[in-house]
């Protein structure tokens, strides 16, 4: 469908990027905006994304000795107070309960009874998980103690997007407390490194591990690890943040243990999550003008079978054959459980069906039809592909036993995609003085510029004010600067990522 | 450790019930009390109980049809204008949120910018997940519509108990619309036999299904279903609802249906719900005067392993066969996965480890010794038991072998168990008329009755007011009233429930 071909959604992303972000969510029914401010309603399409991400994060967190638990929403604004660096970011998009009540009264339903001290819905959980270290913890027996929990949390937002940026989202937040600086921020690293495997093993999407600027550090942490990936409109998205936070939390909270020769010492914490916003990121670094194209792993509906059925006697046979199929199929495996096919049998026209699969990214499609019984085959088209190539097994079997690779190899077309894209229009400058430049020029998509950095607090705040740009991360390890740069000063120089950014 | 043998919980279950009940659930390490106003922190083990718990519905939801979602955290004000009686049952316990931002002012920080309208945290989502509804549901193409929702939702609660009664809990809720009344109520019923089937296959917790009178049903509701169960201390716990709601609430909220013939119709939907109070019923059905007793298939885990080691030579060897058992015996499956087992490789005393399985109510116990080595035999312990019988295996794979049906004789057992407290306790009284003098009597445990029920909302009023009772359900199915029953009048009407309940 690429060329002059009709494309599924309008507008382009070329046309207009956020636009069309929009529009294939809308078409592929995976979310809409509620009607509360800033929410949305996340459908069940969507959700499935969601569900798969929690499942393969568990596995993760079980093999690391990592526990979900489950601590309240509210805070009392009281702990709030204690920790007034990591509260000021938090501040300005809190939702505070006040009232307990409602009543009737003339105009409708009002607010009652005044609380007796007014409540925050967590913004995170910093603040109430790290109370209950400092009861649990006693002694470095406790120690290391590593807690997850899946979430709501609420920050008002007032230019909301759907997945990116809402005033309610879903997220983990792990939360951990150690014995030592050095344990503690090797949890940090780890669980970066957990992400980086999600982002690339499992959503397909190619990374940049690296660290925050003090300037755009998370409030109170001692390093904040961060990946940054590019969307398609050449923006960086933070898909996730790991802490160090050193002693900073311990000591607001009084999380402090003995050691082994009853020393009373604070402990070192981390804190690390990741949100519903990797959805949003899967859509922009994957879709394409026909809708959304999602990676096999993370895909709700891994293969959908398509009857053509045209209203003739050999319908039955067509239904037979793609029951079978289905039949056939779902005994099969790939990646953590078996492979998740559907059938579908709505009423509706075969063709119809195919574009709704095309639009909701299912990575592969099987369309059958009467002459293919009659020429024995099964045709197969995989949504990674623009062109509607097909590809025919001669049986269910032989289809069956490649499914696992085919879908392996789909997964591994769209990493080499987005590696591409990044390779194509990453811009790499030889000195920080060309950022100005770069970023002065409008266009798409936006610029993403790696260059070498020593940070510099001025120059942040210049270039976010003046074009609206940040510094992504500070890389961990350096990359290659372009060959035809006339003045290569990487090798003794950190490199940073500056770029426009969700 | 029945008898005069020591118990590891005081107070015992005779002495004081609602002290008991708090004290296992801090043994277990389950959950304790957030410093949130009627907030809960439910603890790794006990949230392993809600994750078991949403893993078993999920399958069955799946099976059914039904579809995970997610709703937003808050409701409009304005929303809950439209149902005048659903919203009176909540306008007494729900959680407002006023304001948007927290300014610091010199007594610390204050509630900032107030919303335009206030906003209420989600009692339940009857009126957000119906305002989506009315604009997904056009055609009878779109019926049925079947979502369910894993979520948090907040009712005000002046005495808090964990897991019964919290301001905050977890649930998941299911709401479905159709095109028929009979559908369903028909979809109502069949969810709440999902239910039962829950309770009792995988709680090991015998159950009553019935109805609720009117005076008890859901505001708006039609018929609301219920299943009730007697706990150790005589009082009855409603373990889930099911609602039909006729066309109550799609009136209120416009889901209406074009059907075949173009007609506009109202769709008939349901609702039904689960929580964290489960939890709560296992712990009062099962647990004795040493802890908690979990049945197999909830038990966070099911197996522990224990090496009794001396600080001898010998130690050695007796953890290197632990941890060839766990080897063993983690390969092995029982209900929907392998057997959840673990080594206590704690540095603690045996018998403390073996004490502390014991109060976290895990069904099986394996405390291997040097002395078991040189015998050849593996000591197995089963939690259902009040003595400390040991059953003898001889080898690793024998027991594998053996423990799953072993895992199943538990489960049995405790139901067994459960069945025979209900048919000790629960009175049966041949005529309405003995309720006042039954209830009357105080004692321990509560009184917990069946007599045949004609609704009469003034007789309701007057056992709810001077005893404390009300009628729990009337039931689907009469059971045989007692033969010693001068006056046996069950055949021709329908039983109800009569019980003190949580």
């Amino acid at each position: 469908m690429a060329g002059n071909e009709k494309t599924a959604v309008q507008p382009t992303r070329m046309q207009d990027f956020p636009a069309w972000y929009q529009e294939v969510i809308r078409v592929a029914d995976l979310a809409e905006h509620a009607p509360v401010r800033g929410c949305m309603i996340i459908k069940p399409y969507g959700y499935a994304l969601w569900e798969n991400t929690r499942n393969w994060f568990d596995k993760e967190f079980q093999k690391r000795g990592v526990q979900n638990a489950y601590f309240p929403l509210f805070i009392p604004l009281s702990f709030l107070q204690r920790e007034a660096e990591h509260v000021a970011g938090f501040a300005k998009e809190v939702a505070v309960v006040t009232h307990s009540r409602l009543v009737m009264s003339e105009g409708g339903l009002v607010p009652a009874d005044p609380l007796e001290e007014p409540l925050i819905v967590r913004p995170t959980s910093e603040m109430i998980i790290g109370d209950s270290f400092a009861k649990w913890i006693q002694s470095h027996r406790d120690l290391p103690l590593k807690i997850n929990q899946w979430a709501n949390v609420v920050r008002w937002e007032m230019r909301p997007r759907l997945f990116l940026r809402t005033s309610e989202f879903l997220w983990q937040e792990g939360h951990t407390a150690h014995a030592s600086g050095d344990e503690a921020r090797a949890t940090a690293l780890e669980m970066l490194e957990v992400y980086r495997e999600f982002a690339e093993e499992v959503l397909a999407i190619p990374v940049f591990a690296g660290r925050k600027t003090e300037s755009e550090k998370f409030p109170g942490a001692e390093t904040t690890y961060t990946l940054e990936a590019i969307m398609q409109d050449g923006k960086a998205l933070q898909l996730c943040t790991s802490h160090y936070m050193g002693t900073n939390f311990a000591q607001a909270q009084s999380i402090r243990f003995q050691d082994a020769d009853e020393n009373l010492s604070f402990a070192h914490t981390t804190s690390w999550g990741l949100t519903t916003r990797t959805i949003g990121a899967a859509i922009m670094v994957h879709g394409d003008d026909n809708g959304v194209r999602f990676p096999p792993k993370i895909a709700p509906i891994q293969v959908m079978i398509i009857p053509f059925l045209l209203g003739k006697e050999e319908d039955g046979a067509v239904l037979d054959a793609a029951r079978a199929l289905l039949q056939v199929l779902s005994g099969t495996s790939y990646f953590e459980g078996p492979v998740r096919v559907r059938l579908d049998e709505r009423e509706m026209r075969a063709g119809d069906k195919s574009w709704d699969a095309v639009k909701k990214g299912i990575p592969i499609r099987i369309e059958v039809g009467a002459r293919d019984l009659q020429e024995k085959r099964i045709p197969v088209y995989l949504r990674n592909r623009e062109k509607r190539d097909v590809i025919y097994f001669p049986d269910n079997e032989t289809l069956a036993g490649k499914l696992s690779s085919l879908l392996e190899e789909i997964h591994a077309d769209l990493y080499q995609r987005a590696v591409s894209y990044r390779e194509k229009y990453a811009v790499i400058a030889s000195d920080v003085s060309d950022i100005e430049q770069i970023f002065k020029v409008e266009g798409f998509p936006n610029p993403f510029v790696l260059a070498p950095y020593k940070e510099d607090r001025n120059f942040e705040e210049v270039i976010r004010t003046q074009f609206g740009v940040t510094i992504r991360c500070i890389l961990h390890k350096n990359l290659p600067l372009s060959l035809n740069s006339t003045n290569n000063r990487s090798g003794d120089r950190e490199q940073a990522i500056f770029a426009r950014s969700y």
